[in-house]
């Protein structure tokens, strides 16, 4: 395993080398928008997460840290500061969260959420699965976890025909077929069966789901350490990017993450050293290249495809594992600069405005 | 997968009545101990758990929800009314609270538990690794997870020599392989290596880590759901016995635990319906007893033992894995009563009694 692990690491900074990645840093909560703004009332596209409010609008964009298992009452609220702030009262809407067990269903959660974006602009286009901008939720299935169509959607729009559409962010990573039309299946259920949907993310996934033992020693199932801890100890990410909670509530540094990594195979930086643990870190960012890229290929060779467009704050890791696929990446960030971290609702942000 | 459960299913229930196993219902908190005692002192056995506080007494026990990660400094005054509730001065500890993610290291753990305990009790006795009682925590890390070694002691002094002990708790598994002295790893790293310590348990494990897939849909690693989910779906424990928290701040009906384990495939009762998630129930049991008549095969093999010492309120999984292993199995709880749920603290009473 240490083997495994060192020469990979080596590896892994010859390539980064030659790709010369662009890694972009981002902010728990950015405003780059101007506070001074034309008189024209301008929209937003906003994405509702799981555990992030990703707004985008045409002078700036923020991602607020969200979580809806224990905020979901205090949504509409949020979303009425945000209309303010941005003084508009049009906006595209396109969600995840509806999965939140602050909800019995999903479709009860779909209602709840639209009812919150209702209320709080005057003017709220929601998209469905299919693709459809609607005012009215119609039938709350079909507005269930639609952010990659509108990521999709605008691409097509964008005259891009064929290619793999990959958005990993905190917590999901979506692998999306474009030929021509989205060929991916339309209910998360399906899409898990299919590989279109990977449940890992660079912050929030338990350390255990990605990796599952380290040394001969199967990681424990307890909630002591996220992929945040992963990628601050391998520095792919820094301590201001780890902009969800920590597990055990401590600080965001090097060592209080190595100190978590510890904890998952029943030990502790004392006991393991820090060695031990970088290595832990990066089997566990290696076992995550090593499920997207054999998604990649997968995908790439069933529907004929050529190139992957990598948005999200997980770029970093799409384009590794193109690299380790052989598939040609083109990062969002370079075609829409920092939006790539929102890219659904950028996204939604262009389609509202055009149509 | 549903032909492989159904038939799992009536292969189980005919094993039953063969069995004639007795499922001992447990409670959250039991003091079936008399209001009224005898003068002289008596001591108390206590496991000091990450989730649960096990206390013993010769007239009685109980099992208290106390989940040391938000608990641990309520934990002296939890002490002192325990010492004032059973009119005791003495009692003998072991401990697995370290883990927990409140303290920075085991070793510190390990000192603030003991120190808690010196100030509730006139006199504590800890049992390290080797089995030996002391008065003094002299090596914190020997006194790290010992309550195994309580339960495999107090047996060797019972005269039983050649035996696999297995107890299986809300959260973890311990498999240990006696013969004629204690053979099994000193750390639970070195545990977890070898098989003797299995991270999971009846009722506080994500179902994720047990249950792979549905119907080839990875699970989602979400706090979605946990095993009580499982257990009270498939009717193994009641309502009543599921003694932790809920994932989702929710109560324990059935349906309400339907409603969970359907979240972990992203969908929804509505969704998915009744016997899909009885089924998806039923994988994760399965999936739980095969892992484990796993281990307790190859152990017996290895260490040549006949017999199954099966204790802990995960009794009545442990005794279909045996028959899965073709192993005998006997219930501690038919040698020792309800004491079973809460073998170790049981064994630290009889062990400060006898030394």
């Amino acid at each position: 395993m240490p083997a495994k692990s060192s020469s990979r690491t080596s590896a892994t900074s010859s390539r980064r080398t030659i790709l010369r990645l662009k890694v972009i840093p981002w902010e728990r909560i950015i405003s780059p928008f101007p506070s001074e703004r034309g008189g024209s009332m301008s929209s937003l596209g906003i994405d509702i997460g799981g555990a992030n409010l990703k707004v985008a609008s045409k002078d700036g964009w923020e991602i607020i840290y969200f979580p809806m298992w224990r905020e979901a009452e205090r949504l509409e609220g949020k979303l009425r500061e945000i209309a303010e702030k941005y003084s508009t009262a049009k906006a595209g809407v396109v969600m995840t969260a509806e999965l939140a067990d602050f909800f019995k269903s999903r479709a009860e959660g779909v209602e709840f959420i639209a009812k919150a974006c209702k209320k709080a602009f005057e003017d709220v286009r929601f998209l469905d699965v299919e693709g459809n901008l609607k005012s009215d939720i119609d039938n709350p299935e079909n507005f269930a976890a639609s952010n990659w169509v509108a990521s999709c959607r605008f691409l097509l729009e964008e005259a891009y025909r064929n290619f793999l559409f990959v958005d990993m962010g905190s917590t999901t990573t979506d692998i999306i077929p474009v030929t021509s039309k989205i060929e991916a299946a339309k209910t998360d259920f399906e899409r898990l069966k299919r590989g279109e949907l990977i449940y890992f993310g660079v912050l929030r996934t338990p350390v255990f789901y990605v990796l599952k033992e380290f040394e001969g020693a199967p990681l424990c199932p307890e909630f002591f350490a996220i992929t945040a801890d992963v990628f601050v100890t391998t520095g792919d990410i820094k301590e201001e990017d780890y902009s969800c909670d920590t597990p055990d509530g401590k600080g965001r540094s090097r060592e209080e993450c190595m100190r978590r990594l510890a904890r998952t195979v029943c030990s502790d930086l004392e006991e393991l050293g820090e060695e031990k643990v970088k290595e832990l870190a990066l089997e566990a960012k290696w076992a995550m290249i090593d499920r997207l890229s054999e998604v990649i290929e997968h995908k790439s060779k069933i529907y004929g495809l050529k190139t992957v467009f990598a948005c999200g704050i997980g770029e970093f890791l799409i384009a590794e594992a193109c690299e380790e696929a052989g598939a040609e990446c083109r990062l969002i960030s370079e075609l829409y600069g920092d939006y790539s971290k929102l890219f659904p609702a950028y996204a939604m942000l262009k389609l509202v405005e055009q149509h």
